[in-house]
């Protein structure tokens, strides 16, 4: 297929426009709040795929994103009630299917999609395939922590895994990592109900004795408990994506509890809504550092290609953050520093006889 | 061995008062702090195993701990050089041994020990033995929620778990719940990576199949996702030691990195910290709400006999409130209620040919 070579273009966003609960006005809006507030919005252009009878009305009400976005026009795309075994059999007219397709065929840098997790990942896994020795993606998560913020994966797209498997996440999640904070040498640790050497089951154990072994050249720092992922001191948190997926749905759901004892404190009395009144600011400062809308845009890694998840009801704000995610990763050299990594995993596997 | 049978007595409590990172002195401020503080005290007596010396000058301090409060000396206790194994080959005369022993003769009603939980486990379970049909005791957690409290378990001390364990551990909780809550049929939940009966791991998904086909008699609902523990919706979440361990664990660091933002937002000027002063009442009814004290005392369930296990760093206030479990679950008939439900379910066992 003929295109324009990825040097030779601006930076391309492939987006499934019809994904996600408030799709597709959410998606044209956070196209366009990305472009009024992220620098260097010139430099990129977005493919919206999706109905162009819908898409065209909402488009043309967006300035910023009218003049950088495309309509892909795609008939069908995915609802409540499509079989995943039907979407990926017969699903390439549908607006997930174009996204992805665009990144496979080199005319896009990144592809995002608010829709069903894991359509998403199958149909990733199935259009760009998987990077040499894995067998499915990884979801990685943004996990805001004391001092900024952290990488949590697998967050759920693995649900039982083995030692080589967690192995093989530390190093997708360093590159991850280094490609979205510019860090070096990001602190990794594996997850898990204690910090010494004992604790933990055989599978923990065995990757934690793997990576301090390794002389792949990851900054592993041993294991972490539940308590200090928010602490600041780790980088990239191990996990398989049963318990990746409780961590993180666990802590959503301490912070918005909390959050509502806090509202039902300030809004208790007459005085106590006054003087949140007048200490405004610095409420909205707290809620601003705690807004999940900044954490929005999960990560498949160990695939030929960035595809990024979406929140499914996250709104136009929580969208222009996995643009904004999705904009960082395809400028790096993720894709091209995990595949050097993961072959150098791959030798020290052949040398250890470490089956996956 | 001679001792006043339990109808004809005080409810007593055996207290290792040598366990947990302050100890003596915390032990000691604790059973006072809880005598001066809680309905009922005159009722209740406690055995304060460990240090003669220590203790005396301890107790004659505080008023209400030395009217009720008997000394019960032990030579030893477990100090962070003991060996499980020695402690569990020679410890009779530790403190935390004698506590346990109390419990077994029938002279105590229930024991609390803040020291190492793997070695109050173990010699909780020799000691005491198992209820039919367990090999290990699930910990038991107490989870802060919009409404009020929940349980979680296992918390930590069963890392791999089979699904007959699991259904055991939704019996347990059944009954800790109904004991300490006076709730009648408490909504049992399987923690989960979503709701939907295809979510999950093979021994979720077995217990989940065999809690919604069981007749014996619980309310189980169903899966639970880690952002709906706090919803109030659930009463008991039942999970393995390890995903328990870092749910409870991650919950705890996440409540506290808010509370680091909070009090960083609040002190960040003079102006804010003078209205957060106007605001102080309503903020110390928040903090007071998500107290972690209020949390204090694990139970290990599945013992023939009532063992609280207090965090080893806490404080006399949260010593108190392990002393409060203690108290509400001896004056409750959860072992006997235990010790039926189980036998019904050890009977639908034998009808499934489920395995444990």
């Amino acid at each position: 297929m003929a295109h324009t070579p990825p040097m030779m273009r601006p930076l391309v966003i492939s987006i499934d426009a019809m994904g996600g609960d408030n799709a597709p006005n959410v998606i044209v809006e956070g196209v366009e709040y990305y472009l009024n507030n992220s620098p260097g919005k010139y430099q990129v252009k977005f493919f919206l795929h999706g109905d162009e009878t819908e898409l065209q009305p909402l488009l043309s009400e967006q300035k910023q994103a009218a003049a950088h976005a495309e309509i892909k026009h795609s008939s069908e795309h995915i609802t409540i009630d499509t079989k995943l075994s039907h979407a990926l059999r017969h699903g390439q007219q549908m607006s997930m299917w174009r996204a992805i397709e665009s990144v496979k065929n080199g005319e896009a840098d990144a592809g995002i999609s608010a829709g069903n997790t894991g359509a998403l990942m199958a149909m990733s896994r199935m259009i760009l395939r998987m990077k040499g020795g894995m067998q499915r993606p990884a979801l990685a998560a943004i996990w805001p922590n004391i001092t900024g913020m952290s990488v949590i994966l697998d967050a759920g797209a693995n649900v039982t895994c083995t030692a080589a498997q967690l192995m093989k996440f530390a190093v997708l999640g360093d590159t991850y990592f280094r490609s979205l904070y510019q860090v070096e040498k990001p602190r990794i640790a594996i997850l898990n109900n204690g910090t010494e050497g004992t604790k933990g089951n055989k599978t923990v154990q065995e990757a934690h004795k793997r990576l301090s072994e390794s002389e792949i050249g990851l900054n592993y720092v041993g294991f972490v408990e539940g308590n200090c992922i928010s602490s600041g001191d780790i980088d990239v948190v191990v996990t398989d994506g049963f318990t990746g997926n409780i961590a993180v749905k666990t802590a959503e759901g301490t912070a918005r509890h909390i959050g509502i004892l806090f509202r039902e404190t300030l809004q208790s009395t007459l005085w106590s809504r006054f003087t949140a009144f007048l200490n405004y600011i610095r409420f909205r400062r707290l809620k601003e550092m705690m807004d999940p809308r900044k954490m929005n845009g999960g990560v498949f890694l160990g695939l030929n290609g960035i595809i990024i998840k979406s929140h499914g009801g996250t709104d136009s704000v929580g969208f222009a953050n996995a643009v904004s995610i999705a904009v960082k990763l395809a400028r790096s050299s993720m894709l091209e520093d995990m595949e050097k990594t993961l072959m150098v995993l791959h030798n020290e596997d052949d040398d250890t006889g470490f089956l996956g």
